[in-house]
């Protein structure tokens, strides 16, 4: 299983790294804007960071679970270069939406889609390989094998 | 590993398809109750909404982690069966909020125990998969046998 | 693979167990100070609780990822020990910032440097994963002979 998900999990790591920096982000914007710990309210520069980081935390967890399980059911190749794009995506919404909170709407729908992508080939291995398990039949492969890949 | 994991890794599927639902809910709720990013204060439906998000958002981690190990070292069909309860639990712990505060509590407590038998298999089978690893003795084996399951 | 991290998975149901406990400790602040759902603002005292278990729960699914991946491909017996550590310096975060915005600090670094060793000992065992894989050079096993490990 290590050898499968090993570019996957180089991936986790980044998206940990990229968590970090939003992290240090909120740190920086507490100084800046005078807003003490546990105050989470103060001038709107200070909320949109805030929020940015809130926003890129509560989505972690759900693009960390279903980028392992596409890496583990259906390519780790597809899984991880997903995972890389949403990342910068992500990236481009906090740079976006510390500036104004108009301009994180273009690279969240973009990360929004990459997620999409996620759920959508996940759940095309899963029950691919139910019906290799309960039936022996392999409909990606047949596929795969019917375009020539 | 796959093999032992594929209704796990379906329910995870299910339980990221219904995080997605819940978004969608509070895009929703911002717009009816004109409530912009990033202000996350607003008329009491909103909140509601808002907050019921936030609390699955919240246990969210917490539950895929405990299903996974439990899976891994309990029993995948347990396992995949108390997840798909606990799913089904916050969508009704969902609808119930954004009606009113009182709707959440049943649905709340309901999940909440799904969560707490998660988290006492997941212990039972780590205990017992210790104790076959350093003593060479499987108490979970004798107690199914001695119950004749 | 289950053999290689089940010391990883008995701290993952003790970081589980953990966050229960400072759910509990919100239910019996709200009381306390008489905060109802779905209000997040109140006394000093509340905001503190609430704030130490909003950070807690956020940093969750990170230190249980990192956790897992350094398991994964550095040690299991090293990852164990960190997380053990890093989960006895969030209770202790916990119940400093209950007491005093002031009292978070100094667990908060402890735990903070934790998942900093996590972060760097997971990437130095995937790049040497991905040697070993490419290359057939493993760095760690002649570093380990170097220093007689």
């Amino acid at each position: 299983m290590q050898d499968q998900m090993v570019y996957v999990a180089a991936v986790t790591v980044l998206g940990v790294l990229e968590q970090g920096y939003f992290s240090l982000q909120v740190i920086y914007a507490r100084r800046k804007y005078s807003v003490s710990p546990p105050s989470i309210t103060g001038p709107p520069e200070f909320e949109r960071v805030f929020r940015a980081q809130a926003n890129c935390s509560e989505y972690f967890p759900i693009f960390i679970t279903i980028m392992w399980v596409t890496g583990l059911y259906f390519s780790q190749a597809v899984a991880s270069l997903c995972g890389l794009l949403y990342l910068i995506g992500r990236f481009q919404y906090f740079q976006g939406y510390s500036k104004s909170a108009l301009g994180r709407l273009a690279p969240l729908y973009f990360s929004a889609k990459m997620l999409w992508i996620l759920i959508g080939l996940s759940a095309t291995g899963i029950i691919n390989y139910m019906c290799r398990l309960n039936l022996g039949v392999d409909f990606l492969q047949y596929l795969m094998g019917f375009l020539q890949v």
